[in-house]
């Protein structure tokens, strides 16, 4: 293969830096929608597959969302064994309701499934490692999804390079290469793109804000997405961080309520996210537990004036009493 | 005075708070431009200040910035005066060119006469204080500016309720209302807002990120600039502690050099705070050092490969040798 367009050594170099890190004989898995992102890094897998010792391979998720995703399924499994990629997998995602909206339940759907199916197909090799195509584009639509929200640090923080689910590692060899990196680098294989229509369906927030990033580019100037997703880095440092001394500083467990004073002497900044750790520990579904939530509990610690019990998601009941905080299940409740 | 419209009594809240915390006989002043914000704020301290025990009165700062500017800053005063305000001072800022931008010189301007003028107006006084009118809009425009930047958490962490300049404490009693709410008390208390037509200029970053959050509410639904309020009120909490975090982390300044080993065993989010602080105690302007130059220099630490060394602004130069950072002025810079 010669040197090929830039686009695709950009794509290759973001893989190779995956796979120079592996063990020899580790199987190495693009998980693949079908759309631009995903076709370009199976591309870019299939190319730098060939000067490592590890064997590639492709998992295609199938969501059953729309009537003719199975046969998308079938035509990028097809073009993923053209590029030289084997074993090539097609996986059902079974999306089950959890009351967050269908598109973080699709999320967590495709997760599931690759980390079962990567984990399956891995078993007779030393390491396997799942490869997401998400670009810097998506990045900073995440950090606009947070902003929009108006969550902290670690919600702006976007995605991470490295996560490791169910025991599988999913890595993202492109989140730092814009979306036009992965179009060119598709147009350069040959590579046939699926448009998914929910990419421009306004019912879901995902598209609102990669519509509203594209004029907020047009606003502020060239380089948004580079600069959001400069600020996720440095917000998940941050978050990292906080999290580790949030973790260190929560108070043990008391039948007799915890000291206000333990918690008096915390910077705000932990303050909060030991106030996050005690209430989802206790039964509070973190998804359900707002900013707001969390304030008001502060409240008892920062600004007391003999308020009443607080009643929290998870049938949690949190009140104040003889210098002590009490976080517990309400009576009547679950 | 009536009850009044309910838009009167939000911004009359927010200033009795901060008059119910100062000592009796304070010089209270309203930072005022003759825009709706501030005059909201003149129109809720002259009505507040009537039942507390502390004098009430205004600076108009007249920028020279537009032919007709002298005529506003008179037109003001007289409103402030009008609504009961004494002493009403207007004085002149005088911009001096930084090389920052025509935005942030006649800001630091502002904030000099500001300052300057209460200390001096205050001098009988026990304490004396000047209220900024800036609204939550003000701040959601912040963080997206601070975002276009690609900056760390202080920068979106946007703007304080209490800063103090030059002995002068500015507070913001406005900053968790909207901008409707000091239109509608404008209009209540019949003041007269001049619209200033660099509002206008999309020559100026900040009037086009006005626009764009005005476009992203229409995409994302309202109440995105309270998102963006609540972001940054937890990034300035989470800035807050890691600043104090890497004060007392920066090494001890040593002439042989900092060893490597006492950066490298920093956290990310620390090390980088360490470096911006050793870099700025050398002597590199802080507007002109961006995240990729505090990211080369901690590339010498995390990713060393023999590189040379990194020139930066200030005419700095910063090396590693014998397993240790050296940071001085280029040989032949001023």
């Amino acid at each position: 293969m010669g040197a090929g367009h830039p686009s695709q050594a950009d794509c290759r170099r973001g893989v190779r830096a995956v796979l120079d890190g592996l063990p020899a004989g580790s199987l190495v898995l693009a998980a693949v929608s079908g759309g631009t992102d995903s076709l370009a890094l199976a591309g870019a897998l299939a190319a730098e597959g060939a000067a490592h010792d590890v064997t590639v391979g492709a998992i295609v998720v199938d969501h059953g969302l729309q009537e003719e995703s199975a046969d998308t399924a079938v035509l990028a499994a097809q073009q993923c064994a053209d590029l030289g990629l084997a074993p090539v997998a097609v996986v059902q995602a079974v999306i089950t309701s959890s009351g967050d909206g269908l598109e973080a339940d699709a999320r967590e759907a495709r997760y599931t499934a690759l980390a079962e199916t990567a984990a399956a197909m891995g078993e007779e090799h030393p390491a396997h490692v799942v490869l997401l195509g998400h670009t810097r584009d998506d990045q900073a639509e995440q950090v606009l999804l947070g902003l929009a929200r108006g969550s902290g640090a670690r919600s702006l923080a976007g995605m991470a390079d490295l996560v490791v689910r169910a025991g599988t590692p999913f890595v993202r060899p492109l989140l730092h290469l814009p979306r036009t990196t992965t179009e060119k680098a598709c147009a350069a294989w040959g590579l046939v793109a699926w448009e998914d229509p929910m990419n421009s369906d306004r019912a879901y927030a995902r598209v609102r804000v990669r519509q509203a990033l594209a004029a907020l580019e047009a606003d502020l100037g060239p380089g948004l997405a580079e600069a959001l997703a400069r600020s996720a880095d440095l917000l998940r440092d941050d978050a990292d961080l906080l999290d580790d001394l949030a973790e260190q500083a929560v108070p043990d467990d008391d039948p007799a309520g915890i000291p206000v004073t333990d918690l008096a002497d915390l910077a705000p900044a932990l303050r909060s996210r030991v106030w996050r750790r005690l209430l989802v520990a206790a039964g509070a579904p973190a998804g359900a537990l707002g900013a707001a939530h969390v304030a008001a509990c502060d409240r008892l610690v920062t600004d007391w004036h003999g308020q009443g019990a607080l009643h929290l998601p998870g049938d949690l009941r949190v009140r104040r009493a003889d210098h002590r905080v009490h976080i517990g299940r309400a009576p009547g409740g679950q």
